[in-house]
């Protein structure tokens, strides 16, 4: 399998159907590959060939997923970077990657001097934006309008399609190295999950860069769908194109889903369209749930767990667990079953498989894992020892197989010898009813080691104490998980794949110690 | 990707659901999991490891299933022979593919001594049968029963899988080599298209040994469906099956489909269960799927066009393309379109892509393409020239991307300077109400090089003359394409893969005369 598969396919089937919108800018299929080509051309003729590593820092857009092809074309690796990082962490990324050039759009161009500055592998920039050119850049669409198609060099499988950075505000980034097989294997596994089925009209809501939206983006492809463009997630532009575009499909991180059905006004727009939502990414509140399933009635729910190193796609819950069945059989608070293409285990410490409700840690194998991290041997070894990939999740498995996350093995408290998951709290929290954001985390305490402190965004007009936050815990979890302080925040610090940064959040507190677990 | 995956999942997940019914046996999917890390385990014993190749020579049944799962987890190579050949074609499999091992049913123990006496590498014989164990070989219950489960070696990827071997009746047959990926590939894009779905009950009509069988094999295991055996087919015990136990997912080869819904009786019996029908294998007339859609109304049909070289599955025709709307477009006629996994091209003899609409050789390429024949470099490289699989097939493509098969490349008959594909005039000569079954095929003609002669089987109960069948074919296609002469039969000659056999059938025309096109 190719990552440019799916567009040949697409091409070959339905070339005059639309593949990509992008504001005002609608391209077919056959219009699509026809771009692609001629900027794989572009990209030789600027000597970018096979092996070389090429560096993406823009917005969602047409051009995005144009670049991404016309690198996969030609054999190049892409760094899709994560834009919300400063440019001294992009330029690490540059730096550790060697890329020999970088497409950027208006929106980063003004991070140029200084990454030019750090990175002397970088030898090209080429500008995929609207606005004027920067000095020393070449045009995209002049690469396009000024080169011939170039034949596919048809490279795929085993061979590298990209790597990922991770990790870049919570410690040292690490990249992540998949390869054209560990991606395509993620995709069509959830194509036969009954993603994206035929005619899907996908929105670009969740990043490009980020391996969710590379799920929708290799899914969609594979399946000939079209894809919406959104540059930049607001609930409101959300609303505008799925009424606009007749969107189909929806695939979000949570703390998207929290904004988008919080969204004031969003009952009295028209989101029937929407068939199917996909959200993961984090974990993801019953009461979340709720207000999404309220939000959008005609979206059929499914969650994805996985993380970069899986090609994103671990375990699916489908949207049968989501009905008042599955809640019965307390499956919503699952995060799904394993997919077709992966093996999914709870082991212990010495990668023993553990009985059918003990939690330990939650591992994978299958042709969605990894190579490795780039010059990160060591890591390497520690994440792919025994040949499975070991996530890092704490988590149990039912009888049934499905995968239910405790925390982070990084993020779950130890509190007076208790272990404490954080995530159980916050789903208790969640459910006060004047939360609309929560993140909770384990503070220095001189007697207990850590013990349990809430970050809260309120919904707007209401109020909450401490002492009403513990009470409302205490009628739902152990007196000895409830929150012991309470910090009421505007928002939560956010990755650029829309997880709640918890590192950010216990920086204030933990200056010039040491975590236990870290 | 293993094969074994699906087992592990459907352990994980719905442990105490049917996985087998063969007969009177039924197991859940522990107990066949049990079962085939026992026999895994005996394997072992008798000295049989990673890279063995082991020969399966029986009818479907449980106990193959168990055998094909037990040789994956050790990482030996199956050999499933084709149980229509000779114990001389049988044999000449087993020294090609130097097996160590055979595991032989009740059926075919008569040829042991034939087989044991020509292949000095088969050391071990083991008995998958219910009756009196032969001299010499080992009990597959004992030895399940007589060992401990062994883990699964986790053996999967690019590793070998089986040798199929193909052509046995036609030339010299060639052993295709076949790895894990390649198998699990082409059956996690059936599972994309929605073949087999969540709860399908698939029953075993098509052998085991065969690709087509293989990928109800290995479709409904990944989906983790129940395998429901039918040891040798025949129309009345595929009616029985399907309402005993009621069976929802059928794959059929053309004749296998004709023999069922001709079979008298078929309206009067409930069939209801049956939802979907995918067929493939052979070329399939439109009159026999007007028959049976008549026959299994309830039942969505899919075509599957493929061949062992590329693990059975190069295009789909979906269910909407047999419905009146499809007909309407002509898409009935067509093999469909390329499933997600593969990409498919027709060319010329240099390997250009063809305009759509002409006529060429199809070739596909993804990881569903084989290795390569056993020991057959020169036939490899032929075969996978330009890193395509090239099937010998001929046809065309529309321009959605349908492709067309006019014919085999050795089938088309060459008459004063026409090509004439047999599978058009197979067409034709099938719309008259008297044929049951037909093929047509050139046979030497000293004016014309080849004349076009038409071998058919009459429905019960009428006749029919070669002025009548030339008369109503002319009323269908030009006159040098209508049969000049006629031979009726009280069958065709069928392969194991339940194809006709077209070199048999020109056989006693061709004697002592070599044909243009071979």
């Amino acid at each position: 399998m190719q990552f440019t598969q799916g567009l040949h396919r697409a091409v070959q089937q339905t070339p005059h159907a639309v593949a990509t919108v992008c504001q005002d800018r609608v391209h077919t299929f056959i219009e699509l590959e026809d771009r692609v080509a001629r900027l794989a051309g572009g990209l030789r003729t600027l000597g970018i060939g096979r092996g070389d590593r090429v560096c993406i820092l823009a917005l969602n857009s047409d051009r995005y997923l144009e670049s991404y092809l016309a690198l996969a074309w030609i054999g190049a690796v892409v760094n899709p970077a994560n834009f919300r990082w400063s440019a001294a962490e992009i330029s690490y990324s540059i730096q550790d990657s060697e890329c020999v050039a970088l497409i950027v759009d208006d929106q980063f161009a003004g991070h140029l001097a200084a990454i030019r500055n750090d990175c002397p592998t970088l030898r090209t920039v080429i500008h995929a934006g609207d606005g004027a050119v920067p000095d020393g850049a070449h045009s995209l669409d002049a690469l396009v309008a000024g080169h011939a198609p170039i034949a596919d060099l048809g490279i795929g499988g085993h061979e590298l399609f990209g790597i990922f950075y991770t990790g870049g505000t919570t410690g040292a980034p690490k990249g992540v190295m998949l390869t054209h097989l560990n991606i395509t294997s993620s995709a069509l596994s959830l194509l036969a999950e009954g993603a994206f089925p035929d005619g899907a009209v996908g929105l670009h809501a969740a990043p490009m860069f980020h391996l969710a939206g590379m799920m929708m983006t290799t899914g969609l492809l594979l399946r000939g769908g079209q894809h919406v463009m959104l540059p930049m997630f607001r609930p409101e532009s959300v609303i505008d194109l799925i009424e606009s575009r007749q969107v189909t499909d929806l695939l979000l991180v949570p703390t998207m889903l929290q904004m988008l059905v919080d969204f004031p006004g969003i009952r009295s727009r028209n989101t029937a369209s929407v068939q199917r939502l996909l959200y993961g990414a984090s974990p993801v509140s019953e009461a979340l749930l709720d207000r999404t399933m309220a939000a959008l009635p005609t979206a059929a729910l499914s969650q994805v767990y996985g993380m970069t190193e899986v090609s994103a796609v671990m375990t699916v819950l489908p949207p049968l667990m989501h009905t008042p069945e599955g809640r019965a059989r307390n499956r919503l608070r699952a995060a799904g079953r394993a997919s077709y293409h992966v093996q999914v285990k709870v082991v212990d410490g010495d990668d023993r498989e553990l009985p059918r409700g003990e939690v330990g840690e939650i591992i994978a194998r299958g042709p969605n894992v990894m190579q490795g991290y780039l010059n990160k041997p060591d890591a390497t070894v520690a994440a792919l020892r025994n040949g499975w990939m070991h996530s890092g999740d704490m988590g149990y498995m039912d009888t049934d197989g499905y995968v239910y996350i405790v925390d982070r093995l990084k993020d779950m408290i130890i509190s007076g010898g208790e272990n404490i998951y954080s995530v159980e709290v916050e789903n208790a929290v969640a459910r006060h009813p004047s939360v609309a954001a929560v993140a909770v985390i384990g503070i220095p305490c001189a007697e207990m080691g850590e013990k349990v402190h809430a970050a809260v965004v309120l919904r707007p007009g209401t109020s909450l104490t401490q002492d009403e936050l513990y009470a409302h815990c205490k009628s739902l979890i152990a007196g000895y998980k409830c929150p012991r302080s309470l910090e009421i925040r505007a928002s939560l610090p956010i990755s650029g794949a829309g997880k709640v940064l918890k590192t950010e959040l216990r920086k204030p507190h933990w200056e010039n110690r040491e975590r236990a677990v870290s």
